[in-house]
């Protein structure tokens, strides 16, 4: 049977020069980077090493980076973070209403601590209005959290307006990158963010390592206590071997990006020509071009995504109903209904997300399969 | 030059059986074990293997398992975690004088929310008397937290004393086992601890993944927010090949335990009776044989833990000051002072831990080489 990959959003393949990097740091410089003697400087190297080639990635300084295990992680400890620091200056936050629970739920935490949320709406195509964000702000707001593209619909926000909006006003501007970082190019000087978070397994790289972009300056409280490590700033033995497979993650993707991007513009945008052409009552979700290259999101009337995805499963295609932190819920996705869909609709979701190996012969055979499914999944009315 | 490890409580080399078992899930079985098609279940079996084999090595059941990311991220979890939970019930908690910081500055962040904590002291072999605990519970103690052995000078505390202890209160139990999972047979029935933390780097697994242990129907506030993974309990993707290894990891030490721990006492104690004869004017940390079986901790007078360290590490010896979260502190450690150790003698402190690939040769050509740098270096007076 065929063994097709078109759930790159969830996780992607490591790259073998991914781990081909990061296996001498597994058995012979295995030390620990906060041992001063000879074994702990060559792994501490080596974390410094990850460290300015992310950092020269993103636009940023070394110092910058602290390297966590996710990219929930790393919107914890922003959140948490920056707001738990500001308190005495203010205790409003603005959120988009379509964030990762990583941003949402901290977030709604920090209503237990006296903390006040707004969420900011998103258009049909998952927008957010810069100018919905400007009436939001109080003299109270410290920090506006919002999603660089959406996980589940890829569309692409304006984060750099944002920024800019942001920083003239004195307010903290918090960026999930998960999802961009490593398929487009990334800045943080672009974007004007004080923090922006990443996840390596998102972008070729390893599953366990993460990191948080931290504006030097930034007020962030910290949020994994009780060690130096991270020049004071997060406890744990560092996960070097993770480190440099994220570093080297970093590097591929940058070498790669510009033809990456075309190649998989080409897919997406044939997924998103075609799919409406063979099968009738399915809708596209997210904006039609500013959305990520690799993602392709459409809801099917009169069946459930579910059983859409279980039967391309069964004929070899992975893919997935959106979100994989959230795969196992009964409710329909926020992001969904934040774009005023049905719940028919909203539960008929399928995304697509492609990626580094992803060929033309797959996009050919999934959109066979698909014009066959659909139909006798309608007619089963499942 | 020879390359002598002795510092296997800061971090030990992986076994090369272990980065064996977690090849296959970095490149071909990469799925995000949240993903419900073919990939994805294919990756959560193997993580759903590990959790399995974890818990049998603790005597635990898999549901009782959160994999995290380290031994920190453990103990903050229980700590904030059994705490926030309890509030309303009680404000109170009861550390040793000698935990580990990943336990502490939770403990001390709570008393901003409004929590009390108590701290237990040690004799000056490190012991916690189980009568100093019992005195300090008031009818507000929700929590004890009591580090099984000391990741500093070894000693290992009555933990199931102290447990039986707190059980017949309803008082919960936390345990930090990071020093002694893969060195002693901990079961956490025999302890019965409520929550316990391991991390893979210490006993030959992987660096970034960890394990809490927590016994069903404890209320324990989810640490990491915003996903649905680890049964609700954890959000970030899973690193599988990280859980994986653990698992392996924990096999090993399994099937060689008992060896292990007869080599490694043997050699412990050649070490703890021969350096008193080679030099003078120094003193044997914790306690003498109810101690981690890898632990030899000594203080020296007339000269700095750092001068001895970086003196051996230009002859090949790697080894300690203690605690390497804490190594570029410029503060006495915690452990030492709750000791009585004077300043002079808890900055002349040396850790040597000892494990898998220690030989008797090893410990011979340490001791020939501290016989000759002590002396010169009390000459020199650094």
């Amino acid at each position: 049977m065929k063994k097709i990959y078109f759930d790159y959003a969830a996780t992607t393949p490591a790259d073998p020069e991914v781990i081909k990097a990061m296996e001498p740091y597994f058995l012979e410089k295995f030390g620990n980077p906060s041992s001063p003697h000879n074994v702990g400087r060559e792994a501490r190297k080596a974390l410094e090493n990850s460290r300015e080639t992310l950092a020269f990635f993103l636009g940023a300084r070394p110092q910058e980076i602290v390297f966590t295990c996710s990219g929930s992680e790393s919107n914890n400890h922003a959140i948490l973070g920056i707001a738990r620091s500001l308190k005495a200056r203010g205790h409003h936050l603005i959120l988009s209403s379509i964030e990762h629970h990583s941003v949402l739920e901290p977030a709604l935490y920090l209503q237990q601590e006296g903390f006040k949320v707004t969420f900011v709406p998103v258009n049909e195509q998952g927008l957010v209005n810069p100018d919905d964000i400007k009436k939001a702000i109080t003299d109270k707001t410290i920090l506006i959290a919002l999603i660089h593209a959406s996980n589940e619909i890829g569309t692409l926000q304006d984060v750099s307006a944002i920024g800019k909006m942001a920083r003239e006003r004195g307010i903290y501007f918090h960026v999930d990158a998960v999802q961009t970082v490593g398929h487009l190019m990334v800045q943080v000087n672009d974007i004007g963010c004080h923090t922006l978070s990443l996840a390596a397994h998102k972008f070729y790289g390893p599953k366990g390592v993460g990191a948080l972009y931290i504006r030097s300056g930034t007020p962030v409280m910290n949020y994994l206590l009780g060690g130096d490590q991270e020049r004071g700033r997060r406890a744990s033995t560092q996960n070097v071997a993770g480190t440099v497979g994220l570093a080297k993650a970093s590097e591929l993707c940058c070498a790669r990006m510009e033809e990456e991007i075309k190649t998989q513009t080409f897919l997406r945008d044939k997924l998103i020509t075609e799919i409406p052409k063979r099968i009738d009552q399915c809708f596209l979700n997210g904006h039609p071009r500013q959305r990520l290259p690799n993602n392709v999101h459409f809801s099917f009337a009169s069946l459930t995504g579910e059983a859409l995805l279980m039967s391309l499963d069964m004929v070899g295609i992975a893919s997935s109903m959106g979100s994989a932190c959230t795969a196992g819920s009964l409710e329909a996705s926020h992001v969904l209904k934040a774009l005023g869909l049905s719940d028919e609709l909203a539960f008929g979701a399928l995304r697509i997300s492609i990626g580094r190996w992803t060929t033309l012969e797959e996009v050919d055979y999934f959109l066979d399969q698909l014009q066959e499914i659909v139909p006798r999944l309608r007619a089963a009315n499942v």
